[in-house]
């Protein structure tokens, strides 16, 4: 395929050479960019999809990078990485040493802000645009581009808030299609569902109660209206709100009837749209799976079990209990922290309460289970989806941190399931009741076993399994590496001096265990899927000192830095957590 | 003084005996019995003092404890505390094994949430009633009463959203006085300001947006009207908001006209309800006040530096900033997630961001700490006021996770000054322009030095200081608890054995000062005003392990429980970091 216009651009402001013709011709280029790049290289195809008309707009207006230009979440940014110098290296997009699947500062100019996590924009920009304030520069322009979904969370409110009672040049473009990965939830999400375009949704808005002016709706999808709205709000002063409407997936049909799917449909025929079959039929479930058909289980036969997901139903297969049991499966919208003292509420009241949230994403409600659970010691039932690193989608997602965060709160158990058998059986034993709140982590993708569902048994919290014994070094597994570590220790020629403990749970240690370890091993070696600083491998060594165990320890792990992004297997071979990189580290140990 | 209606009553259910003129001559005797109490015993008076009539009223007319009703952050709860059997018991309130300033769930069955923070009430209450719902109990109701700046901040809204979606039996009641420690601000207050008594805001307003009923305004000082509408709310099913307005410090004139100062006065003439004098011209400065002053001096040589704070102006002190320099000093609200991603805003654009947050509340933006400042390793300088213990607030305000939860966290520097000068010096070398975010950590009340005003020094970031040199113990001091373990130290029988490093740095940790620690003594104490579990003192250890250190080290900070309310004094001996226990730490360590 060719591509005329397209191929011409390498600054955004050579669109501006462009008259309203050519402008159309090259968007659907951009758009047949897209998909052709995507159907093959996957990615997020939806978001970007829907904003081509809105993204040409924007470049066409305003005088990027001096005015400086936020995209919210980014995944609908690819068009901006397209035509903002990075046209021939987007079949990189998201591989390791490739570009990023959202927007870097470091990767562009073009770039105002890193972006990956919701609802960041409106704050990002505002203080951008009080920074231009303060140094008089009261030409340039500062916008937020901010979905639906995005600008229900609180922090979009709280910047919002704060912005309205500013003098200052923001202007927040809500791109409002109705969805995020999942369908938008919401009180705030049915008022916007009132406006048509040309109609805004009331008389006295709420936009224009928190004192922007309000603009729209219009149609995200005509590239005349949205220059003409653009240029009417690129000379005015102070916060301006531009409603627009858009499809997402526009321009391939089955993206447009099937937008859960095609957010990030992984392979499919450009032409025609169709996924490409994957051959999943004979592989072990997802962990997500587990979880969420696990809890299905659970709740038929106990009927105080209910089920919580911060707009991760599909993601995080909550799904499964929100089509088998609607009233007790909730959906709050991207709200962590209302998910996480909402969870705390319906405890109180006796329910048992599994509330769902990527590791990632559990950073936004770290306050709530401090102080809304753990300091009232309700137990709540934190599954910690996405934990460890989640390939790429990179530094922005990786779940690296929530086992530090975790560790220093009192009352809380932090649980790290090595298979899928365990993290069943982890879920059972919470549903059981516990006396404190839980936090049970695992990873994105699949596991290594098959037959998972397998009779309930319980799991004795805070107690570690000897998976083998040995005599000069141990190795000390928490969590879901545990194949990786076995295919080192069992392919190993020293294997009968090697013992490997499946730890299970970082707090409690277990440490009646860790004592046997200290008196009975030479060498340790920690093995986590989480930041080494703080983590799981710190405590265990600041333990053996304290019992006076002088042998090396060695702490794998996530090490102290930000982890970019690369599939999963590359990255644990970066940072040493591969099968191979663990038989170095026993290698180098036992030839000591 | 006598109470003979108030004195009668140990049960709110009492209160439905009474008749209006009896519930007029109640409330009267409820605001001398708290105005009596706190003029000598000292707490939080405003608040409670402007919700009196409130408080009559919701008991008056609910069926409270079967009713649940959550007040949030609680400083308003002394009425409600006081009505629910805690009367007798009110004068130890805020003292060590007294009653908390806050409610509390193991303290009453009418405190159907503990609290704290603001924010949480909606979600808490929400959960409850659809937990009531799940269990068909339809005729229960749930109530969240939140203040004006409390409404403003993210977790409410979202709370909202998602109770506008549910047919959940809450009650959310605005207890609206345009003001939280400090005067409310952002554009809902302003929107809000335009409601008068029996006038909405507007005809389609931003609450009915979000699909709540709305009801109001309300006089909240006029009880049978307070009564009327309350009795109208109860039988009603699905979401309720019912608009109060009230006046801060109601009743006490004082306290009405200088409401920021009667927030928490201190000791007061109960008739006058002046001020008791306090004796503070000898004493060395706040180090808060080490903090906004010091900042106020900078930015005079500094146009780049810019100073927010979440909504403590008077607190955190950054008020000197802002009278200095309106332009340049930011009070964002309730909203330190807004608060930190504007600081990163305003830093990719060259500012000198001093972002001032208490510990407690940096809880509620870590995320933003990780995703938009230090994964851009933006420079932005957080000043963690109200670290470690901070004494009567107890549990839920007790600044000591932070330093557990920023230590994972790649590229940031974690510094805690031992002292006013080293405070002030900290701040100007990160005024100076640091290659990383760093938080500077400094406690809540006075240091020891008073001539604190020196020449500006820059201090090496890293490296730690030692005091004094010894032979077989050392102490490594981190932060502000230094002067109890100098008393420690300098009164100790064998002072010449020990040695005292004032560590300055949990993150980076002075290798070469460690190493050299680790091969001169034989015992180690490390010191912290903050958690144990994952602190510096871990830190320390692991690497002494690490570094084949076999002595024995103690690691004295805050452990893993969650510490309660008493003065600062009394818990620094509870958890065993006062000066006699850290000469006992010394003593055990010497002897053995």
């Amino acid at each position: 395929m060719s591509y005329p216009f397209l191929s011409k651009i390498n600054e955004p402001s050579q669109l501006k050479q462009f008259n309203l013709e050519e402008l159309r011709l090259l968007k659907e280029e951009l758009r047949a960019f897209i998909i052709d790049v995507v159907s093959t290289k996957e990615g997020h195809l939806g978001a970007s999809l829907g904003v081509v008309e809105l993204t040409l707009a924007l470049h066409y207006v305003f005088h990027t990078p001096n005015d400086l230009l936020v995209w919210d979440v980014g995944h609908q940014a690819y068009g901006h990485k397209i035509l903002t110098g990075r046209r021939d290296v987007f079949f990189t997009n998201r591989q390791k040493n490739g570009i990023s699947g959202f927007p870097k500062r470091s990767e562009s100019k073009f770039d105002a802000f890193g972006v990956g996590h919701s609802s960041t924009s409106i704050s990002a920009a505002l203080g951008m645009a009080i920074a231009s304030q303060l140094k008089g520069d009261v030409n340039r322009q500062h916008i937020a581009v901010i979905g639906d979904a995005s600008i229900a969370a609180g922090m979009a409110f709280e910047g919002l808030n704060h912005a309205g009672v500013t003098k200052a040049n923001l202007i927040v473009i809500l791109n409002d299609n109705a969805i995020g990965i999942d369908p938008s939830v919401g009180a705030l999400k049915n008022y916007l569902t009132k406006a048509k375009v040309g109609h805004k949704p009331k008389q006295d808005n709420i936009i224009e109660a928190l004192n922007f002016t309000y603009k729209g709706p219009v149609d995200g999808h005509d590239l005349p209206s949205l220059i003409a709205a653009l240029e009417e709000l690129k000379s005015k002063k102070g916060p301006q709100f531009l409603h627009v409407i858009t499809k997402k997936g526009k321009g391939l049909q089955k993206a447009e009837e099937n937008q859960v799917k095609y957010h990030a449909p992984g392979k499919f025929d450009k032409n025609t749209g169709e996924l490409l079959p994957k051959n999943n039929q004979d592989l072990p479930p997802k962990f997500q799976d587990v979880f969420g058909l696990t809890l299905v289980e659970l709740a038929q036969n106990n009927e105080k079990i209910v089920g919580i997901t911060p707009a991760m139903p599909t993601g995080s297969s909550l799904k499964y209990m929100m089509q088998a049991f609607p009233d007790r499966a909730f959906d709050v919208g991207i709200a962590e922290q209302h998910a996480v003292t909402f969870a705390a509420g319906l405890a109180t009241q006796g329910k048992r309460v599994f509330c769902s949230i990527y590791s990632t994403f559990l950073q936004r409600a770290i306050d709530q289970v401090i102080h809304d659970v753990a300091l009232q010691n309700l137990p709540v039932i934190f599954c910690i989806d996405r934990a460890g690193l989640v390939g790429n989608d990179g530094a922005t997602h990786h779940g690296v941190f929530d086992v530090a965060l975790l560790k220093s709160i009192p009352n809380i158990i932090i649980a790290n399931p090595s298979n899928a058998i365990d993290l069943r059986n982890l879920l059972y034993t919470a549903s059981l009741g516990l006396n404190n709140p839980i936090a049970i982590r695992y990873p994105r993708g699949r596991g290594e076993i098959k037959d998972w569902q397998q009779a309930f048994e319980k799991i004795e919290i805070g107690k570690a399994v000897e998976l083998k014994h040995g005599n000069r070094l141990a190795i000390l597994n928490f969590g879901h590496l545990l194949p990786q570590v076995e295919s080192a220790v069992n392919s190993h020629q020293q294997k009968e001096e090697i013992g490997l403990y499946d730890m299970r749970f970082a707090k409690p240690l277990d440490f009646e265990t860790l004592n046997q370890i200290f008196s009975t091993y030479q060498y340790l070696i920690t093995v986590e899927d989480a930041a080494v600083e703080g983590g799981f491998g710190q405590s265990v060594q600041a333990l053996a000192q304290a019992k006076g165990f002088t042998g090396k320890i060695e702490k794998l792990g996530i090490p102290d830095y930000f982890i970019d992004h690369g599939s999963t297997e590359e990255l644990h071979e970066e940072v040493g957590i591969s099968s191979t990189q663990i038989t170095q580290k026993i290698d180098f140990l036992l030839d000591k």
